[in-house]
């Protein structure tokens, strides 16, 4: 790995740049020709992570959950929902080799967004898509945006959602740099929390930038850390304690589709106090259930959409009864629009649900972030 | 198959609907030990076809063009794209049977939308979504849509967007009837006709149904043809002549992102004028190329779109110029919005892309539709 600045390729495009276009076909026709180099990108932060992990560096739980955790949950935090690599470059092409833990398939999910990348680029102050890194297979090598201007850029590359990530190098024109990234942003001081099922894990975002903390992360420009797992919200309260492990902004409680009724009367009142002991005046953020999309047809999900939404309201209420502070509930009204179009089968988002959903999301967590 | 309305559970139903609530738990539970019977799909209504074909029901393009047409271009006419069937039914869930041709898989968009299938319910004069039927593999049988209250409805079943169909046979209750629609809606007089690429096929939405030929079938309440014809939008002629044959409302040529700078110069007039021939006042839209969204940053495609879209100009002004008349072009400036988040790959579509594009071309054609 190299981060040298002694490359003479740096004084020549500060240089060249007064001379744009022809320095354009010129290093584009230089670049074409360069060869591309990997950097393991263990060298560089990492965002989304809400606690140490031993195994690899792109899991979600500690090892020491491990033996303590149902084994599918502790499985689900291998998958590298919400994780996020920092760097910058001014090479005119990014690519990525990575190595994913099970390569998953689903039938109502993209590969992009189960096992691959997605690259944003910092501009002005907002991150911009550049690319999305397709899988192959297990071993995966991709170009995932080429032909840039070399100037140094920022950037933030979302990990697989729905798989593990054991291995992540970066590729880059051998003549440019890599390197950590120039400003903290997304700030990483006060991440937002998020705990919840298989759609707050990314199900189904085409690419994992689409998945709504990934699209948070970037509008806040604030570390969104996404404990998300699939078909596993079921209020374990070992993960409350993960959480409350973090000196979050704001905490994000969204189980609804997944717990029970029974568990959410026996325990998000337990799950809720381990956060709020150890962060007495952090916001907590409570979601109801959405509105899935069939259960306008499907008498049975739109029984059970309101029953648990109720049970979620009574929780609420009497935690608000026994006095309890800064706690707020989102109600599932607005959360995917009203025209039935926002999932791939009635439940899980698509780019369009997770974009309606963030839309709702961002004025409430932006007005509850007091730092 | 049985169209039969002598099944005493029409009679029960209509005395039963005035006790409703109790009806509902009574159907769900005779619904819930009734068995599903399959109904060959080929008895109801097929939407979306510019032509007979001879080969199978569901392939868009005559098996006369096998031994014209270019290879690849022939096989993609038999993807299924934008063909709906339409039919009614009672039943408290709607289920389906289909074998796909190629059992093919892409790594940016969901099996769903490649080779499944996708149920629409009008509901006051709209489609809604019902379900989406997920596949397994070449074979595939699903429920899409369960424990709804037994009433009639009329139903719309978009079929794969990249893949053939090479049978379908649609399940219902063992008690309730299938039958033709009701009503003609969407309307099949005078269809929209739409020539294109990848991104017109359906490259990438979630789920058929949000292809934006079909939502707009959907919205106009209008037959709308699919020919988009995934990398080989390349003009040619016969295609045209397949167009022709269609007494179209509005003819939507949708092609720049597959033709080269020479093909649209030498061919888009010509492909034009054989439309044009046989429909002297039909509106014509010339499309141009998306802004991909990562043309931002890779500056090769952002002149691909510059060029290509500039030579699309001259053409529809050389149009123009000589005289044509009800011919119309397009901006792509707003196409899929401007935030760069509308595709998978920078390139196709996601549900978000096909839903804002949807929104631009809505009140264009609305406009455009005489009658």
């Amino acid at each position: 790995m190299s981060f040298s600045l002694r490359n003479p390729y740096s004084i020549y495009y500060l240089t060249a740049m007064k001379t744009k276009s022809f320095l354009l076909c010129l290093l584009l026709a230089i670049s074409a020709n360069a060869q591309i180099v990997y950097h393991d990108a263990s060298a560089f932060p990492l965002l989304g992570k809400a606690t140490e992990t031993t195994l690899t560096r792109y899991e979600r739980l500690p090892d020491s959950l491990r033996n303590i955790s149902r084994k599918p949950l502790w499985e689900l935090g291998r998958n590298s929902a919400g994780l996020a690599v920092r760097f910058r470059s001014n090479s005119t092409r990014i690519a990525a080799k990575w190595e994913v833990l099970l390569n998953r398939n689903m039938n109502h999910m993209t590969p992009t967004g189960i096992k691959g990348l997605d690259l944003y680029c910092l501009q002005d102050g907002k991150w911009l898509f550049a690319g999305s890194g397709r899988p192959q297979g297990k071993v995966n090598e991709a170009t995932i945006v080429k032909d840039m201007l070399p100037k140094e850029r920022e950037y933030l590359l979302f990990l697989s959602l729905y798989d593990g990530v054991t291995s992540l190098s970066i590729g880059i024109d051998s003549l440019s740099q890599i390197s950590g990234p120039a400003t903290e942003l997304p700030v990483r001081k006060k991440p937002v929390v998020f705990y919840g099922t298989s759609i707050l894990q990314g199900g189904c975002a085409s690419r994992s930038g689409m998945a709504h903390t990934n699209i948070l992360e970037r509008w806040l420009n604030r570390e969104c850390i996404n404990l998300g797992f699939s078909g596993n919200a079921l209020l374990d309260l070992e993960i409350a304690h993960v959480m409350a492990g973090v000196d979050a902004s704001v905490f994000v409680l969204d189980f609804v589709p997944n717990a029970s009724v029974e568990q959410i009367k026996e325990r998000a009142g337990a799950f809720y106090s381990i956060i709020r002991s150890k962060h007495p005046d952090t916001p907590v953020l409570f979601v109801e259930e959405p509105i899935f999309t069939h259960s306008r047809f499907n008498r049975t999900v739109a029984r059970e959409v309101k029953d648990k939404n109720e049970t979620l309201q009574a929780v609420f209420r009497s935690l608000k009864k026994r006095g309890e502070k800064n706690i707020y509930l989102l109600s599932s009204e607005d959360i995917i629009g009203h025209d039935g179009e926002a999932t791939v089968d009635g439940v899980h988002f698509t780019d369009l649900g997770f974009m309606r959903y963030a839309k709702v999301l961002y004025p409430v967590l932006k007005k509850r972030m007091k730092d």
